[in-house]
């Protein structure tokens, strides 16, 4: 079991969930890879806060608004990415100020480390735009560029920049209740998805607690598949890998343990 | 204007409108890196299709049918990927049957595609679920793998390895009715964004119809701003160009055309 993530969040296990909202045209438009739901998902994934939906939305108020209400009605956390810099169309603070329907204000603390970073004459108007946040919100640090993302309710603002957005994440980290972390193993096998999958279902239906997901790939110049196991059971998941690795020998299949790369 | 995008696309100005589905635990999880996003966004923005929104869901049939139908509803063109292999965790066609409210059924010229495929003996009942379509659902060619896609109404429905999604949008092109192309001109400028903000706002309030988006680099170490402008004219396009490059040059700051890389 040495490709086991480590258990190290809290051992409470409350089902906290979370939604991921992506803000941008240009995620939609495909001129820039979107890099941010997989680093939040990592992250979130490691404290036990499985996320359950992700949405992709343009530079459009009702629609951020729409995904944001919707979202945050449904998941214990709801965070978004992008649209808070100084330029016209980052309207992302507006458009929350919008769906929670608050005004939305120069926050007294954003703008003082916005002043104190800023050269004389650079902290412009457009400048402090970056510290207009919806009223109720509390500010996340950016150690890294110092325009501080926000909190409202259960919603979390953050840059769309990745490390950026990276460094905002361990900022809130705090803020997170998680539950169990979710673990998982992987076996890898040169057969096809069509060759193990009734073998696969077997095991799934032996085990209906321990998800079991199926992703086809192509590593040295071989086709094969890797089955990955989820519990957030470290007992139960070692129960079904041995079940599923002695199954897949009873088809004389020999199953790698982990990811073959 | 050497990095304008050739206008070879179909010129009638149709307002076709389209929206994504990623479906997969193993993008929620950040397990996998999705890139089919920005693959079908780019194909389609080429003939005059924008993307307007997508969502990333896992493998239950309720949520994938609650994105599809809200989406179908509301854009011209859905696509999905994802969900439609031989394994348990495949219920993408299931999934988009309960949204349509049809039964899916064992397509003819699938099982004959599939039964043609493979060896005697492989085309198991495992595989044999690939060639499950909902009722009125038309095949999508699959020239890499053979496992088909399908269109029902609007929706088209593919798979989740990159190369066999883009082998599929090719397959599918016939079908799609695209607009003028959306075409995008990019100045670049070793500045901050607060700096040249409100120059920008300024073109942006000079040329509402072209959009104006401003984006963030880091680059040969030194920060920088991607302006980026699009329009599907490219008479407005050029003219929007000049006047913001005359813009920054009043400020003192020489934009360069195209990318920095």
């Amino acid at each position: 079991m040495n490709n086991t993530s480590p258990s190290d969040g809290p051992t409470t296990k409350a089902k906290a969930t979370a939604a991921v909202v992506i803000i941008g045209e240009e995620i939609l438009s495909g001129r820039t890879q979107d890099t941010n739901l997989g680093t939040i998902a990592r992250f979130l994934g490691d404290i036990g806060i499985p996320v359950k939906e992700a949405r992709v939305v343009g530079d459009v108020t009702e629609e951020i608004a729409e995904a944001v209400n919707t979202l945050r009605a449904r998941y214990t956390y709801v965070f978004t990415t992008g649209g808070i810099g100084p330029t016209h169309d980052d309207i992302t603070a507006d458009s929350i100020g919008f769906a929670f329907g608050v005004p939305v204000e120069h926050h007294p603390e954003a703008l003082a480390i916005l002043d104190a970073h800023y050269r004389p004459g650079e902290f412009n108007e457009a400048r402090r735009r970056m510290a207009r946040v919806p009223k109720g919100g509390t500010l996340i640090d950016n150690p890294i560029s110092k325009a501080p993302g926000f909190q409202i309710g259960n919603v979390f603002v953050m840059a769309g920049i990745p490390r950026v957005m990276a460094a905002m994440l361990v900022s809130l980290r705090p803020r997170l209740t998680g539950g169990a972390p979710l673990l998982s193993h992987t076996l890898s096998v040169f057969a096809g998805e069509g060759t193990i999958a009734s073998t696969l279902s077997d095991a799934q239906a032996a085990y209906p607690d321990v998800a079991m997901g199926s992703y086809p790939f192509y590593r040295q110049e071989r086709y094969g598949t890797s089955l990955v196991l989820r519990t957030d059971s470290p007992e139960r998941l070692q129960e079904a890998a041995g079940d599923l690795a002695r199954r897949l020998s009873g088809i004389g299949i020999t199953p790698v343990d982990g990811e073959i790369r």
